[in-house]
């Protein structure tokens, strides 16, 4: 939290912290001002000395913008959300406030998802310390987008495990599980839809303070942004393969269910009627009388359940070993 | 009901009611009538003094154009609507005609949607009693969008519950509210697609009356507009995937009355042809007189009961504990 | 049937009938000639007269062609289709042919449709007798698209008795009747979408014979047009939802049979295997010399039932008063 | 099988078969070759002759080029494909090579989708004589658009006969044909979607040899395959319906048959209780002692029996007469 | 695996492995350099000789780049994917880097997918030798999408052994072999939507080094490309018909498992009922002591087994023969 400024140029690279009062842009320097949860009054005195329209105030100080792309003038005002924890809305805002030689970037919350690039500003990397503040935006940017890639390969994995348990055999919470995971999926397409249009106009309209360097980056950036869609759009056909195939699973174990009840019904109701027909009482049954009558009924009902066994293995009802199941 | 005659510039703010007759446009001054369901010769007589065309005169007196944005030459005519409360048609028609220095609004019923405007005005808000009518019309129209937001949340919230009681165990009567929410939400999708698209030109066309200051803050009403859309589709989508949720819902409680029906029928039919069997009056039935044929007939039984109990745990249909339900 | 040659301006008008022969067409006036169910003579004879290209003269013979616009030099050319009676296909083929002061039209069979705007021409209308062809040939378009209103509303009312009767006890029927409703909204969308088109080319585009007052009106008249599609989208949506709605209720109604089903099974499946036991005709079987056997065994009997009675209870499955149906 | 050479203007008309040494073309002519199952040595003799590009030339001797229209140089290369008889592709292609005064048309098998063009030219029809080869070229694209009719009527039809066979009570070979027609539904519109962007490009690019008057013609030709496709969009919702339409009718015979089953167990299941129990050989039952319990009993059988139909009947489970089936 | 330099013009051709030290550009060849599996340090040093783009050198080096035309000043660079033989990611990156009179590719993995080129190359092809590097890209772009038909073709086999196992009784594996059929399909289809995007880029837009002559050649390959991709559509189509197929089948069978079940159950519930009648206790039963009430009870119990299969025939639940099964 607090508000940092990072002052560099290829030579020269100085941090301060919580200092807004004393801020100064320098004439050969980048400014990189990245304010994370900054109170009201420290956005109001940013936005009056690097003179940002109200509009621009009132987003950055917001957590629901969606990304998107807006140039005021000489600046350009750029939203991005990048991967966060929270389920009901799993994206947090960051915003960049672009100029000819310095970058304001703004978060509501703690964030280590740029840590990397400001190692390699540290650190002196080639590139970084040479280019322009829009270059330092590109960075920033590539480093949301590239933060979305753990996120799809957990939807991925989330979606396999789901369709291995529905193989083994399908549970019922597992259908809350995958409709949550639709959800998600749904939200971070949409997140990252905004993000694929706002690199379209950021690399290809011709905004002021982006030079044709950084716009070949932000190109590539953009590449980045389709990728992911693309697999998000597989998972999304994915996950609707599964809600049919869980609904096929339950309706074949249903129809197992179904089997072992005709089987066991289909067998034993014909012979109970016929001990019921010998338990009657009638006084001329001649049949009760012969010697050998209750053999000859054990004969036959073992002959009709032998032959009802037969006709269900024809049908494959009899699992396991035959063709069908 | 009623008209109502606002009249100001930075330093004065006047206010006439109902009295069209002797309507003025000043000419330091912006001029805004709104007009809560206007009897036929008042909107006659506002469109003669404003020159208004004869399809935007017909169009005013209406409650069921869609939105768009039309222009007459120096003048734009908008169309948009605001969330009412009526379940066939849940929207109300509010129109706009701009000129230069003044705003004609027209509504055929009551609404409160503009008193924060309204306010902003009386008491002198910065912005809005220095800039135009333009930016009155901005002002209007971001009104009208943010009166979508709470309709948003209200649908999530219902589909949330409609969620919540699937889970429980899906309703009957839940089919219908859900059915109701689907057409609810498409309703409103299509009033806020035509919003999207009246938004789009107002803030991307240089029409006449409007100026570049006005622009941008249409454009960030456009925005408010997008992101609604968004919530919009996603819940669409989550509908939708409820529909599939409470068919399978319903699929698996059918599931479960098959295997209580089977697990029954599978355990008891064969025990009753044993039953039955005995039950017979032949003579010949050496069995009947064994002193210990009764007891193993008993244990018989209770060791094909316990046979099926096994087999059905092994299936999982025996509910609860197992991994599988 | 026949031909009527309508020849107006402010002042005059003048009707002669199906008289082709001495037609002729006044320089000062409107000449509107309008022919219901034309012999191929008749109409080769207009071709001729008025130059139409063969591809023309072809299509007002027809009764088949999709609503569209077509330039040939000077003139515009104009198919609309009208709501007929014929359930194979619900619309009939009406042709405009315009030129500078004159409007052909042509429809295979009689019609009503532009019996309002007739009416306008014969008592001298304030704009119908002052405007030209042009906007003649918007107010008979304008005719043909408010014809589809109560189309919309019928298959409205349709789909809402559709519901109300799935909801009461879903007929086998009903699906009949709802395929044939979507198969009805899908024709009538499917020629809206082409009066859609056709409306969008002769409101924008600069078309020689239609002039820029015209021109407002014809998209005043693309709106109306546009509504109703959106309200047919709505329809769509809805019939959609239809299906689903009644596949859940035969469903639901699957289930019940199987409840009951289930019920009395699982209660007298166990009591019967009871009286079967003790229907056994073993010699020893103390029970059932004891004098309270019949009376325990009653007992035992009542209390499986009541017991099977708190289960299904607890399951939720005897309906009525039950949360769970 | 084999090549013709028609040679025509408005006075003469000449044709000369299978002889490709001494083709010559005509300066006051126009050349239409039609190539039928050419041999490689013919077809390259042809390229050679009329300057085709390697990739034309490759094109015309396969059979599974999608439509569509190249522009090389002063020629037009055109691949358009009629309906043939074989189900595994069920569209046969023809190519067109278009010059100033020539056309080369090539199938790989023989058709007779041509014979009514070729008798306009043998019979000296008023325009193809006295146009050019972009007209002639039109002739037969119309042709083959025309002959795809048929085959939407055929698939209508087919469509229709399903409907009524699931009406009947669905079959089960008729999801096999009801797959099969979708299928050949499918292959057909996409052909189709193919012509339709083709004679788009020749209807509107203003390609070398295509003059004006002939582009008129094919924005007509155009039009009917655009009208075909409308039927094609219909046709596939109608079998997508269809699909519907099966599967609830499958589940409302499933439906009958469980109502069957459970009537007849309901009813007999509680009755064989009855007597069951009356059926025990406890020594102490006074009932089977009295003379009126034989009757008593068979009096409370009949009374259970009429109360579960009357029960079964309010639930509207008897078919029939009831309202609900 | 390894560098192959391959040096060429109309007369000569020559071929260097593995030796990028002394690699050499001549002014009057073409010079094609084949890397597969390069190290870092190999394509450190060819990015340097050639004037790469920092970002062209990143993306050779991986597998995961989807098909994109980029233009870096007189260079392009092509990423394109051949079908590879890993089930998670089933095609292989390949990138072209294309300069006036050269052109570098790379592929991570050995590929025989070029060998019919390079064979082109070696023995003297007619065009390939004389043409230029642009038309070498071409080549080796459209055997990648050449690649693909047999793809299409093995998928299309897999759908129909697929189709021919439902109807023969649709094993449960079957579902995941869609599944999996489905999710090939989806991965192969993205894969060509990059690539057609990637051939329109390439074929119509004016980029530097590629010239009329290979454009056109460019435009054939992308015409192939579409033309599996049209395969690809139908497939998917298919295969969704299946997954419709494949449950309708499922309820089917459950259909037949269900009659069994009736058909037995209700021909000898009653006829149980009618024995267990008979076989009460009760003293005063006069029908017992009557001679013929035996066979006159297996008369009537005839008559009822009879009289239900001709019910159960009427309804056409009795298979085979009747017209519904």
């Amino acid at each position: 939290m607090g508000t940092h400024h990072h002052s560099y140029n290829v030579e020269h690279y100085e941090l301060i912290h919580d200092d807004l009062t004393s801020l100064e842009v320098h004439p050969d320097r980048i400014d990189w001002v990245h304010v994370e949860g900054g109170t009201d009054a420290e956005l109001d005195q940013l936005a009056e000395k690097f003179g940002m329209h109200r509009l621009v105030r009132e987003d950055i100080g917001t957590n629901k913008q969606r990304p998107k792309v807006e140039e005021y003038g000489q600046h350009v005002f750029v939203v991005a959300r990048i991967p966060g924890a929270r389920p009901s809305d799993p994206t947090i805002q960051v915003s960049f406030f672009l100029g000819d030689a310095f970058l304001l970037s703004f978060c509501q919350e703690t964030t280590t998802c740029f840590d990397g690039v400001l190692t390699r500003i540290e650190q002196g990397g080639p590139r970084i310390r040479r280019f322009g503040a829009d270059y330092l935006m590109y960075a920033l940017i590539d480093a949301v987008i590239d933060a979305y890639f753990p996120i799809a390969d957990e939807i991925a994995e989330g979606a396999e495990d789901i369709e291995r348990v529905i193989l083994e055999g399908a549970d019922d919470e597992l259908l809350v599980d995958l409709l949550a995971t639709k959800r998600h999926l749904r939200m971070i397409r949409q997140v990252l839809a905004g993000h694929r249009e706002a690199l379209r106009v950021l690399s290809r309209d011709e905004l002021a303070p982006i030079s044709e360097t950084a716009r070949i980056y932000l190109r590539d950036c953009s590449d980045h942004c389709i990728r992911i869609l693309d697999t998000m759009e597989g998972l999304r056909d994915q996950t609707s393969d599964l809600v049919d195939f869980y609904l096929s699973q339950a309706s074949h174990r249903m129809n197992e269910v179904m089997k072992v009840l005709t089987i066991i019904a289909t067998i034993f109701i014909p012979l109970g009627f016929m001990a019921g027909l010998y338990g009657m009482n009638f006084e001329n049954m001649p049949e009760l009388k012969l010697p050998w009558g209750y053999p000859a009924l054990l004969v036959s009902m073992f002959t009709v359940a032998v032959g009802m066994l037969i006709y269900f293995r024809r049908r494959g009802w009899l699992g396991g070993s035959g063709r069908r199941r």
